[in-house]
C-alpha cells in the first residue's frame, strides 16, 4: 500500500509497511476484542461472523427495530450492509446508523447493489446523513452513491449502476468517485477491486494483492466491510483501519490461494489463514 | 440420461451425451454469466451463491417488495424457492414472479415443502399463474404440487404431502405427478433423487449419477434448481437446461465423494469440483 | 459426565458412560430420524442444518406466522433461537411453542443475547409460559434469564447481561443460576462452556472435553440446541438428551480440532465428525 497526496495516483505500496500494519492492527483487535453489530445481509452472515470470530473479533448480527437502537449504542463499531434489503431491516439500519451517529460509535456503511436499485440507493444516501466512518463498495457501487449523493454529477462520465451486485467498473475507474464522496461526506471511502483504493479525499492508499478467487466466494467484500468495522472500533484513525483491513484480506487471500484446488477449499482455507494472521501477531503468537 | 417419448419409462443415460451438454451448458454460463435474481431462503443462501459463483454465474438476492419487480426484469433469470417464507419474501416472490413473466424473463420455482403445509402449497399455486419456466421439487412436493395445481386428484394415489422439506417418495414415484403438472401448466418438471427426472410432459429424461452424501448437505436441491435457473438464461429450451444443470451436480457430487471423509468435507470439495468443470469445459480450460 | 445430587459439585466424567450414552442418542436419531422444527437466525441457519443432516436428523426451518403453529404440531422437536429476531419471526416463535406445548411436542429455548437487550429478555420470559423441555444458553443468558424470569434475584450477584452474543460469565459461575431456572420452570437447563453443565435442579451433570477452536466457529451454541432438539424428540428424559448432545458436540469437537489448521477447516471436520460418531453408533457401522 502507499500513500499519496495524488488520489488519482495510488503508487504500490511498500511490503513491509503492510506488514506492520496489520500486525498492529490485527493485534489490537485481538487484544481488546470489539463487539461488531452488524445489520447484513442473509447470504453472508455466517460467513461474516466467521470472518470476525477468527480475527478474535466479537460479531452480533441484530436487526430488528426494538433492538438495534440500544444495541448500537453500545457495540464497539456498527456494519450497516445493504443487501438483501427487508422492510424491517432497513427500518432498523435508519435507528442503528443514528444511533451509531448519536453515540459516537464508528460505523461502515456497504451499499450493496446501489446504482442498479434506485430505492436501495435512496436509502443509502439517506443513512449517509447518520455519517458513517468509512463507505466500502465496489467501483461501480461507488461510483453509483457518490452520484446519487450529489458528489459527482452524471456529465462526470462514470457508467454508475452496477449488474446485481457484481461491478461493472474497475476499482481504478472509481478513484475520482470516491475522492468526490470522501470529500463531500467527511468519511474515508474503500473502492473494492483487484487493487483497493482507500481515500480521504486527500489521501489514496493502494492495496494490492489478494486472489482472484476471492471473486468467486459470495461474502468476500461484505465481510471486508465488517473487518473494517472491527478495526475502525479499535483505531481512531478511519483510513488506516479500512487499510489494515484491506491489507489483512489480501495477505489471507494470498496466502489461502496455493493449497486450494477451487473456491470451496479457498474460503474455508481464507478463515484459516486470517487466525493465522491474528494469532502470528500476538506477542506470544 | 436418455430421452424417450415414454415418460413412464425413462432409461440410463449414455454418458457421453452427458458430458457433452454439460460441458455446453457450462461453456454458456460462464462465457456470458446471467444475472440470476434468488429469492430463496436463509439456510440455504450463502450456498447457493457459492455454488453460482463456481460456475461464473452472478448470483444476487433481492427479496424485498420494492425491489423485487423491477430487479426480476432485468435478470437472465429468476430463482423462486419457498423455503423459510416469510410475508415479506412471499409478497416479494409474486412480484418477481409476474414481473419476470412480464418481460420475458425465465423463472424457476422450488416448491420446498409444499405438501406438508396448506398455506405454502397455495402460494406455489398461485405462483404458477405467472408461468415457470421449469419446476423442481423432490418427488414428495412435485405429487402434492401436481395434486394441488389440479393436474392430477387424490384418486391418483401418490400420497403426497412429504415431511418438513424432506420427499417420502422417491423421484420415480412422482414421474406420472411430474408429467401431469408439466402438460397441465406447459412447462417442464424436475424431480430430485437418486435419479432425476426432467420431463415436458411428453419426454422424460434420466439423469442418474451423484452420491448420496448429497442428502446430507443442505441446500443441495435449492441449489440445484438455481443453477437451472443460470442454465435456462443461456438456453431457451428450458428441458435441455435442466438436464444439463442436474448432469453437472450429479457429475461434481461424483467427483466430489471419493476424497470426502464425510457431508463437511464433501460440500467443500463439491463447489471444488463445480469450477474445475466449469474451467475445463472452456475452450482454454 | 457426572451425575450428583449437589448441583454447585458436580465431577468429571466417566469416559466410557460417555461413549454408551452418545452411541444410544445417536442410534436413536439415525434410527428414526425426528422432524427437527427450527426457528433459528439468519447466521447459523445453515450450519445448524447441516449439523442435524450429519446425525441423520432431518431439520426444517419455519418461521412465518401462518405455517409455525402447524408445523410445529407435526414435529418431533421444535427449536427456538432468538437470534437475528425480527418482528415477523418473534410471531411465528410464539405461535410455534405454543402449540408445541398444546401437542406434546418437546421444545428448547436457545436465550441468545438474553441480558444484553431487554426487549429480548421479556420476550424469553414469555415463552418461558409454553414450558420448554430444555433452555440452553451460556452463562451470561443463563444468569440474565434465571433473574428475568425471578428465579433468581439481583442481590444473587450474578452479573447477568452478556456483551452481545458472548458470555461474560464462565459457565460455571452460572451453575446455581441454571438449577434456580430449572427448579422455578421444572426444565432442563444447559449452561454451555468450556465445561457444560446440565441440570434439572436437582442432579447437575458436567460434560467436559471440546475444544477451545469450538468458540472461533459461529452456530456452534446454536447447533447445540438444536441437536439437544433432535435428541429429545427421541428421548423422554430431556436430561438424558441434553447432556447426550452435549457429549455428542464435545467428542466431535476434540476429533476435529487435531486435523484443523484454523477455525474454517475445524468447522468442516466437525461436520465431518458428527457424521461419523453417527455412522459408528449403527449397528452395521
Amino acid at each position: 500500500m502507499n500513500e499519496t497526496s495524488e488520489p488519482a495516483e495510488p503508487v504500490p505500496a511498500d511490503p513491509r509497511d503492510d506488514e506492520a500494519r496489520v500486525a498492529r492492527a490485527l493485534l489490537a483487535i485481538a487484544a481488546r476484542p470489539p463487539l461488531v453489530h452488524c445489520l447484513t445481509n442473509i447470504v453472508v452472515a455466517g460467513f461474516t461472523a466467521n470472518v470476525l470470530l477468527a480475527l478474535g473479533a466479537s460479531p452480533a448480527m441484530v436487526e430488528n427495530t426494538e433492538e438495534a437502537a440500544p444495541f448500537a449504542a453500545m457495540a464497539g463499531a456498527v456494519l450497516v450492509n445493504l443487501g438483501t434489503l427487508s422492510g424491517e431491516r432497513a427500518a432498523a439500519m435508519r435507528l442503528a446508523a443514528t444511533s451509531a451517529r448519536a453515540h459516537h460509535v464508528p460505523w461502515v456503511l456497504d451499499p450493496v447493489a446501489v446504482g442498479a436499485l434506485a430505492h436501495r440507493s435512496a436509502l443509502a444516501v439517506e443513512l449517509l446523513d447518520a455519517r458513517p466512518s468509512i463507505i466500502r463498495g465496489n467501483g461501480s457501487e461507488i461510483q453509483a452513491l457518490a452520484r446519487a449523493a450529489g458528489a459527482t454529477s452524471a456529465a462526470d462520465g462514470a457508467g454508475g449502476g452496477g449488474r446485481g451486485v457484481d461491478s461493472l467498473a474497475g476499482s481504478d475507474e472509481a478513484i475520482d468517485a470516491a475522492g468526490a464522496l470522501a470529500c463531500a461526506r467527511g468519511c474515508v471511502v474503500a473502492v473494492s477491486g483487484a487493487t483497493d483504493y482507500i481515500t480521504d479525499g486527500t489521501r489514496t492508499v493502494a492495496v494490492a494483492g489478494g486472489h482472484p478467487m476471492m471473486t468467486q466466494v459470495t461474502g468476500m467484500g461484505c465481510a471486508l466491510g465488517a473487518v473494517m468495522a472491527a478495526a475502525i472500533a479499535v483505531d481512531d484513525d478511519a483510513q488506516r483501519a479500512a487499510v489494515a483491513a484491506s491489507a489483512v484480506f489480501a495477505t489471507a487471500g494470498q496466502r489461502a490461494a496455493p493449497g486450494a484446488t477451487g473456491p470451496g477449499s479457498f474460503a474455508v482455507a481464507f478463515i484459516d489463514h486470517l487466525a493465522m494472521l491474528s494469532r502470528s501477531s500476538q506477542p506470544d503468537g
